[in-house]
C-alpha cells in the first residue's frame, strides 16, 4: 500500500474511533475538518519511513503511531491558529478551525484530538504501544515537547535554541523515534535524524514564508516579519538560509542508524527536502 | 498511607515528570499551579477507594491512574475557566490561571496537563496501564468524555442527558473503573456506580451553587442562574433536588459490584456524600 494510502487509513480508523451517535454533532464535525485534507503528512511520513527501513515488523503499530503523532501535529496547529496566539484566519487553504466554527470548538477540538492520539496508540494492545506513548508525551507536552514550544513565546527572554527544538523540532524526534520504536528497534539512535530533520524543516519554513505567496502556502505569508520573530533568513539572508539547509540535510543523511533500509531512506530524507521549498528556489532567491 | 497523601504524592510524582531545566519557565510555574492546591481530589480518592475495595495488588498502577485523572481533570478545569467558557476569575480560592498567568499559558498548560496524564500512566510500563490508557482517553475525549460534555455547551439543542453524562458523569465512571482497572478487576461492572456517583456530584453542585456564598466556595456563586444553565435546583427546587440526591445516593450504594472490600467503599460513598453539600443543608433550604 502506498504511504499516503497507509496514513489516510489509519486516520480514518483514529476519527471512527472518536465518532459516536450521542456526541455533540459541532465538534463532531470539528475533528474531521481539523485532520483532512491533511497538509504533506510530513510527520507520519517519516515515521513510517522509519518503521520501513527498521524491517516495519508490526505494521499495525506503525500505522497507529503514524496516526497518533500526525493528530498530536493537527491539535496543535488548531491551537497555535487561535487568535491569542497566531490569530491565523487560514490554514491549509480553508479558513482556520476557529474561524470556521468557534474559538470553543477549536479548543475542543485541539483537546479532544490529543486524547483520541492516545486512545489510538492504546487500541492495538500491542506491547509496544507504551513506548510509544511515553515517546509522543514527551514530545507533545512539557518540559521539551511542543507545548514547552509554544510556551517559549510567552517569555520575555527566549532560550532560541530550546524554543526551535521544542517547537518546530519535537515532532519530528517523535517522527524517528516512534518509526523506529513502533518497529521493535531502539529509538535512541534515531534521535538526531530527527533534529535534523525538523533543523531543516524550520529553515524551509523560513524560506518559504519568506518567498512564497499567501495563495501557494493556503495561509498568510511574511509572517515572520510581521511579527517580528526570529528566523533564518533574517539572520543569514535568502542565500545564507537556502546553504544552511543544504547543510543541515546533508547532516540528516549521514546520522542515519543503520538499519536494513539505510539507503531507501536516505533517499526519502532528500526527496522530503526538496518538496520543502519551491523547485525555482534559487531563481526566486536571485529575483529578490 | 492516608488516601491524601497517597493522592499528593502522586501529583508530585507526575509534576516532576514534566519538569526539566530547559522547560519554559513561566508554563514551568504554571502546572504546579494549576495542581495545587488541589481541590477536594475527589475523583483520585474514588479511584483508589475502588482500587483498594478490589484488593489494590498494584499500588504504583493505582497512584499513576489517580495522578492521571486528576491531572485530566485539572487541565478541564483550566480550560473551562477561560473568557471563551466560563470566563471565571477565581479557582479554589486563588485567581483562575489564566488571570495568574495569561490566556495563552493556561491554553498550554491544559494541553500539557492532558499529555502528562498519559506519560504519567505509561511511566510505570505495567500491563494494565494501556486499558487505563483507553479509559481515560474514552472518559476525557470524544465521542462521550469531558471534551463532549463541554461541546454540548456550542450546540443550540442540547441532550441534556448526553450532556450531563459526558460533562460531570464521565470523570466519575472513569475514577470507578479505572480504580477496578489498577486493581486487575474488569471494569465495566463498575460503570453504574460511576455514573450515580456523578448524578449525586451534579445535583450536589446546583444545591451548593444556589446555597454558599463565593467565600465559601472559593469561585463565584450563583453561576447556573447567570448562566441560566439547566439544573436539578431550576427543576426540582430546593427541597426536590435535596431528595434527589438522597436517591441517588442510595442507587449508587447498591450498585456497588461484589468485591473484597464492598461494605468499606460503601461507607466511603455515603461519606464522600455528605461532603459534598453544607452539613447545615436542610436549615440553608428553610432559610431561602
Amino acid at each position: 500500500m502506498p504511504l499516503t494510502k497507509r496514513i489516510e487509513s489509519a486516520m480514518d480508523a483514529a476519527l471512527a474511533l472518536a465518532a459516536g451517535a450521542d456526541a455533540p454533532p459541532r465538534l463532531a464535525a470539528a475533528l474531521p475538518y481539523a485532520v483532512r485534507p491533511g497538509g504533506a503528512r510530513i510527520r507520519p511520513t517519516i515515521l513510517l519511513n522509519v518503521a520501513i527501513a527498521c524491517g516495519d515488523d508490526e505494521p499495525a503499530a506503525a500505522d497507529s503511531a503514524a496516526a497518533a503523532l500526525e493528530l498530536v501535529h493537527c491539535a496543535s496547529l488548531v491551537h497555535d491558529d487561535l487568535p491569542m496566539f497566531d490569530d491565523a484566519p487560514l490554514r491549509r487553504g480553508k479558513p482556520a478551525l476557529h474561524a470556521a466554527f468557534s474559538e470553543p470548538l477549536a479548543l475542543l477540538a485541539g483537546d479532544a484530538l490529543i486524547m483520541l492520539a492516545f486512545d489510538v496508540l492504546a487500541a492495538g494492545g500491542q506491547a509496544r504501544a507504551l513506548g510509544l506513548v511515553r515517546l509522543l508525551a514527551a514530545y507533545g507536552g512539557m518540559p521539551g515537547g511542543i507545548c514547552a514550544g509554544q510556551g517559549w513565546e510567552s517569555e520575555a527572554k527566549v532560550d532560541l535554541s530550546a524554543y526551535h527544538r521544542a517547537k518546530t523540532g519535537a515532532l519530528f524526534v517523535a517522527a524517528t523515534q516512534m518509526g523506529a520504536a513502533a518497529a521493535g528497534h531502539d529509538p535512541l539512535p534515531w534521535e538526531e535524524l530527527g533534529q535534523r530533520i525538523g533543523e531543516a524543516f524550520q529553515v524551509a519554513d523560513d524560506l518559504r514564508d519568506a518567498l512564497m505567496t499567501e495563495a501557494e502556502l493556503g495561509k498568510p505569508s511574511g509572517q515572520d516579519a510581521v511579527h517580528a520573530r526570529p528566523s533564518a533568513v533574517a539572520e543569514l539572508g535568502l542565500r545564507g538560509a537556502a546553504r544552511r539547509l543544504d547543510d543541515i540535510l546533508a547532516g540528516a543523511v549521514a546520522s542515519i542508524p543503520a538499519c536494513p533500509g539505510e539507503a531507501a531512506l536516505a533517499m526519502m530524507v532528500r526527496r522530503t527536502a526538496t518538496r520543502l521549498v519551491p523547485a525555482d528556489l534559487p531563481a526566486r532567491i536571485a529575483a529578490e
